[in-house]
This record gives structure tokens, C-alpha cells and sequence, in this order.
């Protein structure tokens, strides 16, 4: 098993990544110092691990709830049915929540940690790739709003995340994808080094190999681990994260959340982060097409749906979080392994990058 | 004009109280470096103060936005609906919002503040005297469930309280009065010596003059400001406010909310816990009188309301976020002015007090 600290001082918390860390009681023990828990799941991680981690948790006589799978569910009204749960239990703010789930479960049950009583605990238990090496770490968390993804929400670092790597077993191919993408993304933004681990060793990751998996999600954590304990509120260097990410917002917008994966969304906004990077004259042809060349091996969509053909991308980016009052910031790459966050771009690069996908998308 | 500090490490803030401080762009501009700012009031506060705050803040061309006046629309929908207006009008992340009101605007404001794309700033600009002295100070934001106020929120600390004695030359009595209640809290909770002044001043606060109330507020906020620094998150001294809020909040619900106001509640809820603290043994009975004394004189209610006579209030009570799994803490006095947080107390007491309360509201 593996052990990563992210140092946040006194809101510090370890990262644990190995095979069946699920079953070891010990590692929840740590940190549960309370009889009242509620493990939140959505209906297809129940079926397959909600049993497993229960017995696990036997000695806490463990309540759960369970969500309907989709990012549709990721709203206020379910925060408001799952603190409904909560006082009807009578759980009180020493009380700790367990998500057990991917991202969604994770966003939600972390924002439901982060207002029930004005704050309590709780433990992450990822159990998607893009989880286990992004959402689950830096205690960001949020439920959406119908004019914009991720909108309400809190920073509130968790008590412990306990990735266990066996899981990743049962996980649909695309979403294997979509985990992958966010673990290029470190590489991309801060660590050459890692990216041409990824380039040799895509295909043990995409055969799922266990080690190769272990490897890849400690140094994807030790990555974002190192970025969080620098700014953990997002002030400046923290931004880098959000790779891709102001792309792939609108798309998922576009779409209405529905139809793409967020890290398949995300692996296309990389890709046109890094297309507009090369325009603007900052990353060379070689490198965009090493970028591409990665991005299609893992068999990420790199052209945009059809359906958005109609979209003005370009207003549905000014929403995103990154824009300013100054304008639209966007991450862009010098190179690979060398990100900056930046509104200093020329407007046109960006409309020719959008035009460029909307005309490959016909 | 006086300036208080809330020492928070970087989040610390002033407090600045004075006559016409509204009318002050100079304080205001202190902390706003953005062009984004909303003012969020109620119909009430509106119609007597929004014209002049705007005026004020001209050169930031400020958008409001009016919640309609009462306890009921602190809520989840408000919030969403809060959000929504941010979003359309394309609101950042460096936006400021500004609470213009009394507790139940500051509490919506700041929480909408706290959970708005993670966080931004706000500015509370108190308009009632419990606001000036209480809510507005220490970052307590939240809303209102179903089951229980304030049971969804969050700490987030005010970029700036700007407390305007001006306008309490408008507040309906019953409103000064509940204001006048958690001032009396600061004396009975840790500060012998402001209890006598308070015993002395009480005319000059009830026939309102600036100068006592301008005293009166700025001690409390002192009181306030230490304990808060020394405990922000409330994990041990901060619950030492909470003085009769546990028997308080559980005369509101029972009221729904509805009929008094929340200093009221308060008022009835520190007699009702000085009372249990005399039957413990700990406070004696001359200093029970003398509470007893100055709540009657400020014309608190100090009977339950008829309509509770039904109500099991104990049940209400563990509902609180008080209550542990080791049991339901209060807060109850040792002597005029030195509280303590317990669940080591008789709960015979407990009972004993709310029955003498039943029966002499029979």
C-alpha cells in the first residue's frame, strides 16, 4: 500500500492507494472517532461495493444512502434530502459521511459534509479512476446549477481518501478513459517526466495492470497533492489543475451534462488548450502532436459532437469560474510539463481554435 | 468612530461603528477592489436604506437584489435563487456581495457568499441592533431546514462590518429589545463589568441614545471579537455564545419561526438557563434576580408562549447542533459573567426547569 500526506497543516490528510484497502478496518479506524456515519453511494456502486465496505465498517453500525446514478443528481435538492437524512438521525456535527462512489458521489457528499451543521468529516473512497487520481483530493466540492457545472459549492478537505485499486476491476472501459485523461493532464501541466512514463506504459494502463495503475495514481496524487498544499483555495498556482478544463466545461454545458463523460470532455479540452498553445507560438508541432498522439491511444474523443455545432462555445466559456473581471483566463502550455495560467492571449487564436473544431466537427 | 479588529491571521477583518458610516465611500473602498458588487437586502431594509447605500457606492455601480422580509425565506430556494442572479449577470469569483439588513440578510448573504463558485467575498452592513452585535460578527453564515435552523451553512469570515448607529433611529422597539438581549449575553457570559454598566445604562439604551448604544455595541463586538479569534470554528469557547440559544432555538421551532423574534427566543431561552444553573446549585439566587431584573426591564418575555404548553421541548432541544452523541451540551453560568459549555450537569434539573416554565405559562 501506498501513503501520500497532503500537508494543509492542522487540515492535513493521507492518501491511501493499494488492492483491497476497502477491507482493511484499520485505515478507517484511524480517523473514525464517532459511532454516527453515513456512507454515500450512488445505485451502481452499491451493488458492487456497498456490501464489502459495510462489513467492513461493521463495528460502526453504519447507515447509507443512496443516490441515483448521474450528474443530473449532483443538486441542491438532493444536499437538502441528504440533510434531511441526517436530522431525521439524529447525526450530530461530530457525526462523519463516507462517499463511496465517483466524482459525483464525491462532490455532493462533500458539500453535504461541508454545509450539514456548518462543517463535518468526511472520507473519501473513490471508486472511479478519474476519482482516485483527481476529485477526491484537494477537498473541492460542489453540486451544480442549471445555468453552470460545479457553481455552489466549498473548499473542505476530507479526513482521510482511501483509494483501493481493486475496484477499478468492474469500471466501464470509458471511464477507465476518462480517468486516464486527468492523469495525462499531470503530466501535461507539470511533469514531463511522467508524461513519457505515460507514452511507454499506455498500454499496461489501458490492459489495467495493477502495478502500472498503483504507479500512475500515486504520482498523479503526489502531483495534485503538491499543488493543493501550495494554494489550496485556488488563489493562483492551483488554477494549472483546471488544464482543459474551461473547454471541457462547455462542452459538458453544451451538451446539458448529458452524453460525455467529464474526463472525456476534458481530454478533448486538452486538446484544444494545447491546439491554441501551438497558435499562439508557445507549444511546437512536435509536441501538439505527441499530445495528440496519447490522447487518441487511449481512444479519447478529439473531435467535437455534433450536436454543439450550433453552440457559441465561446459564451458558454465566459461562465466558467476562470473568467475574470479582466476577461476569459485560460491554462495554456509553453511546453509539455510547463503550464501558465493566463487572460495575456490573443482573442483570435482562441476563435480560430474554436472554428477549427467546429469545421473538423462537420 | 470606532474600529474593532477580528483577529483571524489572514482573515481578519474590522469592525467600524459610527454615526452616517453609510454614507462613508472611503470605509467601503477599503476592501472593494472590484467592479462586480451586489447588495442584497429585504423589502423592509429597502425602502429605508437601499437608495442611500447605493448612493454611497456610485462609482461601483452596484446591482441589488431584494429577498422578501421574514425568517421563512432563509432558505435552500433563495439561495439557488441568489445564485441564479449572480450567474446571469456573470458574476466572478472577485465579486463582493454586501448584506444590507439585519441577521436573517446577513446569514443569506454571507452563506450564498461562502458557497458562490467556492467562496467570495462579502460585506455585512448590520441594520438592526442584534445584527450589529451578534450575527454580523464571527463568519456564522447558514440557512434554515425543515427540521432545524441554521442547519445548513458555513464559516465564512466578512470581508468588513460596517455597523451604522444612524440607523437604529428607525427600528421597531420590539427589534431593539431582541438586540438588547444578546447584548445582555456578553455581560452574563464572561464580562462582570459590562453587566453593571448595562444594569446602570439600561434607560439611556432603551430611550436610544447613540452614545450608550454606540458603547454598548462596541463592547459586545469586543467580547464577540476575542472569543471568535480564539475559537473560530466553535470547537470549544465560541459554544460559550450559545447561551440560550439551545432553549431558545427550541422555543422558535416550536413556533415554527413564527410570531418571535429570534432575540426574544433568546431572552426567555437565558432566563430559562440561568434558572436551571441556579436549581444545579451553581448560580445563586440574588444574581438569578438580578438577571431575572434587567430581562424585565428591557420588557423580554419571560413566559412561554401559550401555544408551546403542547410541545415536548425537551425533543426540541436534542435536535440542536448542541447535542453530541455523548448527550446535549448547554451552556449554563457558574456566576453573572463566567459560563461554561457542560453536558455534566443533572438532567433532573433540565426537566425541572422546562415544567416550571410549562406550568407558569398555564
Amino acid at each position: 500500500m501506498k501513503e501520500i500526506l497532503v500537508s494543509l497543516g492542522e487540515k492535513s490528510y493521507p492518501i491511501y492507494i493499494g488492492e483491497n484497502v476497502l477491507k482493511s478496518v484499520d485505515l478507517f479506524s484511524k480517523v473514525l472517532n464517532t459511532t454516527q456515519v453515513l456512507v454515500i453511494t450512488n445505485t451502481t456502486v452499491e451493488k458492487l461495493y456497498a456490501k464489502l465496505l459495510l462489513d467492513t465498517l461493521n463495528q460502526y453500525d453504519p447507515e447509507l444512502y443512496v443516490i441515483e446514478d448521474g450528474e443530473s443528481y449532483k443538486s441542491l435538492d438532493v444536499i437538502n434530502d441528504i440533510i434531511t437524512q441526517l436530522l431525521q438521525r439524529r447525526f450530530s456535527r461530530n457525526c462523519i459521511i463516507i462517499a463511496l462512489g465517483g466524482g459525483v458521489v464525491g462532490d455532493i457528499s462533500g458539500f453535504a459534509a461541508a454545509c450539514y451543521q456548518r462543517g463535518v468529516g468526511y472520507i473519501q473512497v473513490p471508486t472511479t479512476l478519474l476519482a482516485q487520481v483527481d476529485s477526491s483530493v484537494g477537498g473541492k466540492t460542489a453540486v451544480n446549477h442549471a445555468l453552470g457545472k460545479n457553481m455552489i459549492g466549498a473548499f473542505h478537505q476530507p479526513l482521510a481518501v482511501v483509494s483501493d485499486t481493486t475496484v477499478l476491476s468492474t469500471l466501464p472501459d470509458r471511464e477507465l478513459v476518462a480517468g486516464l485523461a486527468e492523469i495525462i493532464k499531470y503530466g501535461l501541466i507539470r511533469d514531463y517526466d511522467f508524461f513519457c512514463w505515460l507514452e511507454s506504459n499506455i498500454n499496461k494502463l489501458l490492459a489495467r495492470d495493477n502495478l502500472a495503475l498503483q504507479e500512475a495514481i500515486e504520482r498523479s496524487c503526489i502531483n495534485k497533492a503538491i499543488i493543493v498544499a501550495e494554494d489550496e483555495k485556488e488563489k493562483g498556482l492551483r488554477a494549472l489543475l483546471n488544464f482543459g478544463h474551461t473547454f471541457g466545461h462547455a462542452i459538458e454545458t453544451g451538451l446539458a451534462y448529458k452524453d460525455w463523460l467529464h474526463g472525456e470532455a476534458v481530454g478533448l479540452g486538452m486538446f484544444m488548450a494545447a491546439e491554441m498553445s501551438h497558435r499562439q507560438g508557445w507549444l511546437d508541432r512536435e509536441s501538439l502532436k505527441r499530445i495528440e498522439s496519447i490522447l487518441s491511444k487511449v481512444q479519447l474523443p478529439l473531435v467535437l459532437p455534433e450536436k454543439m455545432l450550433d453552440t457559441d462555445m465561446r459564451d458558454l466559456m465566459s461562465v466558467d469560474k476562470k473568467a475574470t473581471d479582466k476577461g476569459l483566463r485560460l491554462v495554456l502550455l509553453k511546453e509539455i510539463g510547463r503550464a501558465l495560467v493566463t487572460s495575456e492571449y490573443e482573442e483570435q487564436y482562441l476563435s480560430q481554435t474554436l472554428n477549427h473544431f467546429r469545421e473538423a466537427a462537420r
